[in-house]
This record gives C-alpha cells, structure tokens and sequence, in this order.
C-alpha cells in the first residue's frame, strides 16, 4: 500500500489500515492467552444469556460477536440499549447474564455507566477497549485490552479488526476450540491491502453518487454496516446498510440504477442466502459491486474476490479492508480529508 | 383529514392512516382482554429473557417492545437475528426464553421458520399477527391477532400503530397495570391527523432535498426508524434514523445545512437525554425541524408540538402519526403514489 506522507489528507487513516495485518499478528501472539482465560473464567460463571454493550464502530463488532455467541455457543444474545440504564433507570435482573461492552477509547459515560449498573444488576461483566485503565476498563469485572496500539485517526479501522478478532478468539476458546483457524488471517488482511489501485478505481467511478447502498447477511451484515458508517463519515454520502432479508421490505424502492449497491459475499451461509437477492437486483439492472467469494461474482457488475480460504466467520476481518480502503478513496477523490471529518472528535463524550 | 378518491395516488395510504383512532379504538375495546389473558399465561411461565422477531416496519415495533420490556419488566431483551436460525442452523438453549413475533401478514418464511426453531428449542412464543390462520400464528404457541383490519397499502401504517398498542397493553398486563394509560390515545391520534395541511406545507419545503436525517431517544428511536422507512419506500429520499447517542459517532459528519433533520422528542426522559444533540445541532445551524414536546420546540427551525398528555411510554403511538402523513405528502409532491412503490409488494416472500 502507497504510505501518504504525515500531515497529507488521509495519511493517519491510511497508516492505521496498513498496520492491521500486524495488530492481528499481536493479537494472535499476545492477546490469545487472556482470551483463554476470561472464556475459561467465564465459562465458570455459566452465563445462558449475553448482552452486547456499545456505539458506533464498536456496535458492529458486537453485532458480529452476537451471530457468533448464538451460532457457535448455541446462547441467546442481544445488543443491549444503553438508554435503558442510563436515561429510564432500568434496573432488570441479570442473573445469569454475560454483559459484554466494546469501545475502543473505553472512555464514553454512557457504556461505563451502563456495564456499572448492570454488575450491580448481577451481570457478568468483560470490556474490551484498546485502554487499560479506562473507565469501561475498570466498570466491568474483567478487561481484555485490544492491542490495537495508539488510534489516531478519526475513523476507526484498525481497533474494529482488532474487537472482531479478539471477540473470535474469546469465543473460540469459550466454545473450546484452539484458536487455529486465525492462523494465515493476518497475511489474507495484507493480500487485501494490495487492492488499494483497483479500489481508488472504484472510487473513482464513485465519483458522483451522493448514495450507496450495502447489503451482507449473517457475519456479513455487520461488515455492510461498517462500511457504511465509515463511508458516512469520511466522505459524506448517504450510506444505508440493510440486512439481505430486510432490504426487500421498503428499502428496495429506494434503489433504482441511479444508486449502487455494493454487496458483501463471502462464501458461505450468508452468500447463499444472499444470493437470491442479489439475483433480483441483477434481473433489476442494478449496478452491483461484489466484495465477495467465487458463488457470486458472476451477478456483479464490478467484483472483488475474496479469499476462499478465510473461514466465513473470520471473512469479516478481510472482508472490511477493501471496504476501509474505498471509504478513503472516495473521501479523498472529492477532496475531503479523512483525518479530520466535519463535526466529529475521537472520543465521543455520551449525552 | 382530506379524503382521496379511490385508485387516486396515495388513497389507500391515506384512508389507512385516517382509520388508526378506530383501530386503536377496536383494540382497547375488543384486544385488550386477549392481551391480558396472554400476559397471565406469560407469567405462569416466568420467563427470564425475551427475544423479539420481526422485519421491515414491524422491527421496529419490536424495537419499541424491547424497550418496554427491559423499562417495565425489569428483563433483559434483544432483537433476533432469524439468519443464526435459517441460514446457520442454530439451536440455541432457549428455555426460560420467550420470543415474541411481530408481524402484519405473518407470511413470511423466514419469521415462521426462526418460530418453529425457537419453539423447538424450549422458548415460550408469542406470534403477533393481523392474520389468524397465518403460518407465524401457526407456528407459536399464542397468537395475538392485531385486529387492525385488511391492510391494504404497500406502506404499512395502521398495523404498525396495532403492533405498538398491542404490545403496550400485553406489557401493561404483564407488569399488573390496569391499562388506564391508553384511554384518550385514539383522541390524540385522531388530532395529529387534523395536522395534515401543516405537514403538507414541511413537504413541499422539503420538495428538493434527497436527504433526511431523523434522531429521537429512548421509546422515540423506533419512531425515528419507522418513519426513515416510510419516507425511503415512498418518496425514495435517502432517510437515515440515528439514536442521538450514535449520532455522534461518525454521522454527525454527514450532517451540514443542507441536510434536515427531523428529531423526536416528546417530552420525557428521551427528550431530555437528547436534549444536548438537538443543542450541539442548534449550534450547527442543522435545518432542525421538532415533533416533540414544549421543552425541545425551542430549539427548532420548524416544529410540531405533540400533546403533553400522552405518557412518554404510549408517545410512539401518536408520534408516529405525522411522520407518515409527511411521508404520503413528500411522494405526492414529487409526483409518486405511495401506493404503488417501484419494486415493492405488500408480503414478502423470505430468501
């Protein structure tokens, strides 16, 4: 990947997804042990219910923890609605309950107020943050730092790879596996990093849309997400993600040929279930972009492969950095500067 | 509120949010004493978490019940991902569960199917439906008609509305309310509908954007998403529906002069905790238009004030109301009927 000299537009966000392949490799070396032990500890706590805690970038990683705790753990879980604390003053019983938060900064009042009440409430609590000694760090009974090291750009990338793949590991271990699927995801993330020429294409074509609009099912549905929110707020376009089922109850009207849709298809489950959507778009002339496997390429109208031999529940660590790198490219082919999106700051103060 | 002709554009539209006083009206009347016996039977059964399923407009029903249920019950709830049940196979360990599906036709595959699967793994279900017989009322082991008559329009309004009541007096019952609260409900309905010139007038000044952004807390986030979804699928604006925690996450970006906002805020514990967003907005010189209570008005470009007598808990209900007439009145003014979305039809068939 081209390094963009510091202080040029994009050059924080551009270095913070270059160096995701090594903050795998971290995670992976460092990070896997404490892993072991909170799902070995938290295993001795036997929760039957898990609630996921947080906002923003972070609120995709825990949707994606979600599909995983119910498909590989077989537990119910749902994302939790900080309001209910903070603004209602709920206080529901949370006895055998798992309350798991994600925030990068661990610094927004609104999820440590949150993750305090509902360990008062009896909740099970673990927060993942890239910030030992935060106030979400210290709020929940145990803390698994991100090691994602220092994030200085506005637009988060490389703490989201970093909450998926420490949530895997965490979940892998609880649900006694070795970890070994993780293993070649760092050098797949940097496969990905080569594509940045064909994706400033992309953008390029892109040029001129002010909408876009993504769809993914299962482990791939927080990745459309995710991407829309990072295209949101670096180059400002109107960026909607629906779930592939959803996007046939109302949001399809809104589709025409004037707006792109760009689907994520990794092989796997969600792309077979995804496909007969994305048969409908194509039979509707719609210009679809495919971030995806071999089964559905043949339905774009511009694709980019991915890699087969990433596990589709690990897909999302990948499958988000052609997304990253087409977020900045269309940020900075309209001139904006990534680093420093109108109205925004790191850490997002809770109201 | 005018009537349309019949086969005119938007006459079904129209005549449908015209019938929501009697609807509600049907409901206290006729519902109530299912509700109550479904809410004792729910009870016996003791169930320590809930799970809600749904899609499209009734999401967001059960995105306002899960509210109600962590608020007034005291019990932790989240929304189902059907695609962990049908494209992944789980088969979670859903005793002391009870899961709860909302929807209009009670159609579509994919609800019925995560019913049936969900059953089978030991939760309690509950269907929601306009239609007994439907396989989703089939395929729980309650059914709990809406009674909101034959629906008709492709955008569903009348059914939302008997989703929300439906499942306020369950969860009334539930809690050992007496279900006092909703008298008077159908009389604010009906005088939100007088509204309709006043909306028709924010329509047509918002004839030329092809962006809004709605935000609302608490029990008004649903209200805010419901009403992003019935302005994509009949005027096809590009409408994003941000809680006002999450709107400071990245989307604030998206946000400059030119794109209107549309908050809701009736008065109560959301409004207040949104209170600083529509501030940090005012600031901005954001083009803020308010359907909320007195103490949010002050802060608006435009404004519609909702009747302070409705409980913050029942607001959805009335709030909801010119939210949809803005919808109908925006794909007048740019020519659509809103009966007839591109690509849509009324039940949709799962993939």
């Amino acid at each position: 990947m081209d390094d963009a000299l510091p202080g040029t537009p994009g050059s924080l966000m551009t270095a913070e997804i270059a160096e995701q392949p090594a903050v795998i490799e971290r995670i992976t070396t460092h990070g896997r042990g404490s892993c072991v032990d909170a799902a070995r500890w938290i295993r001795g706590r036997a929760p039957r219910f898990v609630l996921l805690a947080a906002r923003g970038t972070s609120d995709h990683a825990a949707l994606y923890l979600k599909y995983l705790v119910e498909v590989r753990l077989g537990l119910p879980a749902g994302l939790m609605s900080p309001s209910t604390f903070t603004a209602y003053d709920a206080r529901p019983d949370l006895r055998d309950v798992l309350v798991v938060a994600l925030s990068q900064s661990g610094g927004s009042p609104d999820l440590s107020r949150s993750v305090e009440a509902a360990r008062a409430c009896g909740a099970t609590t673990v927060a993942l943050t890239n910030h030992a000694g935060s106030p979400l760090a210290d709020a929940a009974d145990l803390h698994l730092e991100l090691l994602a090291g220092p994030e200085l750009a506005v637009a988060a990338t490389k703490s989201y790879v970093a909450e998926l793949v420490t949530s895997w590991l965490l979940v892998d271990a609880w649900a006694g596996g070795d970890g070994h699927a993780v293993s070649g995801l760092a050098d797949a993330v940097a496969r990905e990093l080569e594509r940045r020429p064909a994706i400033a294409a992309l953008a390029d074509r892109f040029r001129f849309t002010d909408r876009v609009v993504l769809t993914g099912r299962g482990y791939s549905y927080p990745t459309a997400r995710e991407a829309a929110l990072k295209l949101m707020e670096t180059s400002y376009v109107a960026a909607h993600a629906f779930s592939g089922a959803d996007l046939l109850h109302g949001p399809l009207a809104m589709i025409d040929p004037d707006v792109p849709v760009v689907a994520v298809a990794p092989e796997g489950r969600g792309a077979q279930a995804l496909r007969p959507v994305l048969e409908l778009l194509h039979s509707r002339g719609t210009d679809l972009t495919v971030v995806g496997g071999a089964g559905s390429l043949d339905l774009a109208t511009a694709s980019f492969a991915l890699d087969d031999a990433v596990a589709e529940e690990l897909a999302p660590v990948s499958s988000i950095v052609p997304l990253q790198l087409l977020a900045l490219e269309m940020a900075l082919a309209r001139g904006h500067d990534p680093d420093r999106p109108r109205g925004l700051s790191k850490v997002t103060r809770s109201v």
